[in-house]
């Protein structure tokens, strides 16, 4: 039985009237805010404060904040222009360490001017680009979606972590977009979405995303994945990735990395959804990607309870307490048992497989 | 090196002048209110509603929430006093169904009544129980501490969940009893609690705790937990029990068993910490086992970031999202290295070793 699938009606990035228009990700899912981004230095402000977020929604951000860059240094004579380029090419690069797809998208972008000192052209160069990467990697979502709904059987009850939709991408999802496809077709059950602490990505994004296109949900804490999966109630494990050494160890979200633990401790399958471009090819394995550490402040909150119906109010900054917040975590490539990508199911092993798309 | 261990000046529950007082844990750490409660009903709410809670914590409450109804039905005649003190002793039984703790300290109360039928000595029996069972489980935390720390080696850096520490017992703690223990022979380099979603009490109870303690704690969401131990950052896994099997399956806050999976594969120690009284010998296994599912509400939450420099404030119950709330689960007994009780520690086959303290 085919199931309807509601049309996402939101981008998180776009590129209209030489301005980049994000959804602005800290505010969802209560308020759904565009903002009109018309300053380079302003989108690096967003990405570092997750404002867009997801591996592959940043090398779109990344390629059209350099886009946007040259636009405002297009004035200058060609030896500013290059120099202030080159300068905010490393900036958006550094703007967030673990993704791949940032470096990924700048170089690309970069590499494709080497032959023009025409600042204008060199934009325009830029833009498409950009618009190239953007609209690839929707396509590419699509492929990874049909991909990996080959892999699941009828009655699926999936487990995904974080959010890797249509929010983190250019459309559709990676994980998401096989979620999308397993429920067009017929396959799914039930999603199952961690709420993804420190920042809530998945009871957030993730949850919203879902009831948008009609697919059923289940929020629980990242605590509950264990027992779920021991009373039988998970069928599978699909996940997102930030970057994918040559040998198949996935850089994710903080807790990846225990949800395949638990995968491989209860024999269910453990798969990471990601396009090729996420994998980098010059790192050997992921001891040797960087982690980001972000400000302990994330993980302060303030709850509203209603616990003995009175208001309670909690801050734990209030406490002279040391906060570690690790942003992600490394998953060994033994954990994984496919990473799906848009050109096709890559299985161990990840070293041979993986290198085949090198090429 | 022996290191100062700051005393405790602050209890859970105590009995003053016919009236209960607790410490209020729900307002933790940011306020330290203590509530006098002169009505057994109330105790049921503030059973419910976890401003008291830990199992030992919950035996010591029952008992004095039963001696409070005989104090409350006292000049009652004897027909409706034995009734009404039936009735609440069922009610006091299921205000929480996880932890034995509770059915455990209502039975001995009872049972220490039975030959009685003066409401004013039965009164003066409960209470003398119920003071007596807050005395041994201080007494048996200290042992407790004193057999677990034995386990440990030097330059220690232990993972907790929740909160096993005076708050949850009559004083000292389990697992965290262990702890002041092993810092105090200093052994302890340092304490990893996770925060302890949905509730924090992690966050909120057991960091209060430890800093009140002068021991060196750092918070970690609970899905920071793998990382941590791939890195060898952490030397063993110690956590509390709300209620054991005879075939030593564990009952424990929500996350314990994925805590357990975990260190089984980085071949760390998992240790549990309780009372002898925790276990149930009527069941058999943890499928016999009730485990409670709370208020969705619970999940909920308002963060106050610095995201964005905006206020971010997201409820999910705006969202038609379904939530699983679970507030335990079991551990089966082969993730378990070892049961530290009062009586010494228990090794596997736990049939055996638990069975030996039945008698």
């Amino acid at each position: 039985m085919n199931k309807e699938l509601h049309t996402e009606n939101y981008k998180a990035i776009d590129w209209v009237e030489n301005k980049i228009i994000i959804l602005d990700q800290t505010l969802l899912p209560n308020d759904e805010v565009y903002l009109t981004i018309d300053h380079w230095e302003e989108m690096i402000g967003a990405i570092k404060f997750l404002k867009v977020r997801g591996a592959p929604t940043l090398g779109v951000a990344g390629a059209y904040t350099i886009a946007l860059a040259a636009l405002e240094f297009m004035n200058m004579p060609y030896v500013n222009f290059a120099d202030n380029l080159k300068n905010a090419a490393e900036k958006i690069t550094n703007s967030r360490p673990t993704a791949v797809n940032l470096s990924w998208a700048i170089k690309r972008c970069m590499n494709s001017i080497d032959k023009t000192s025409n600042p204008k052209d060199i934009f325009m160069n830029l833009l498409i680009q950009a618009k190239m990467i953007q609209t690839e990697n929707l396509t590419a979502n699509i492929a990874i979606g049909k991909y990996g709904a080959s892999l699941l059987s009828n009655q699926s009850r999936i487990l995904t972590h974080c959010n890797a939709g249509a929010l983190a991408t250019a459309g559709f999802g990676t994980a998401l977009g096989i979620i999308r496809s397993a429920w067009q077709q017929g396959k799914l059950t039930e999603v199952y979405s961690t709420e993804t602490r420190p920042l809530f990505q998945g009871s957030r994004l993730t949850a919203w995303e879902l009831q948008k296109s009609g697919i059923p949900v289940t929020t629980i804490i990242d605590n509950m994945a264990g027992v779920l999966m021991a009373n039988k109630i998970i069928s599978g494990v699909i996940v997102g990735a930030d970057r994918i050494a040559s040998n198949g160890d996935v850089a994710n979200k903080i807790g990846t990395y225990t949800l395949a633990i638990l995968a491989k401790e209860h024999s269910i399958p453990f798969y990471v959804a990601a396009p090729s471009s996420t994998i980098d090819f010059e790192i050997s394995s992921g001891n040797e990607i960087i982690i980001e550490e972000r400000d302990s402040a994330e993980v302060d909150w303030q709850i509203n309870g209603r616990l003995s119906g009175s208001l309670l109010k909690t801050n734990i900054n209030n406490q002279d307490t040391s906060i570690l917040n690790y942003a992600f975590d490394v998953t060994p490539h033994q954990y994984i048992n496919a990473i799906i990508t848009e050109k096709g199911i890559m299985y161990p092993k990840y070293s041979e497989s993986l290198e085949r798309l090198a090429k």
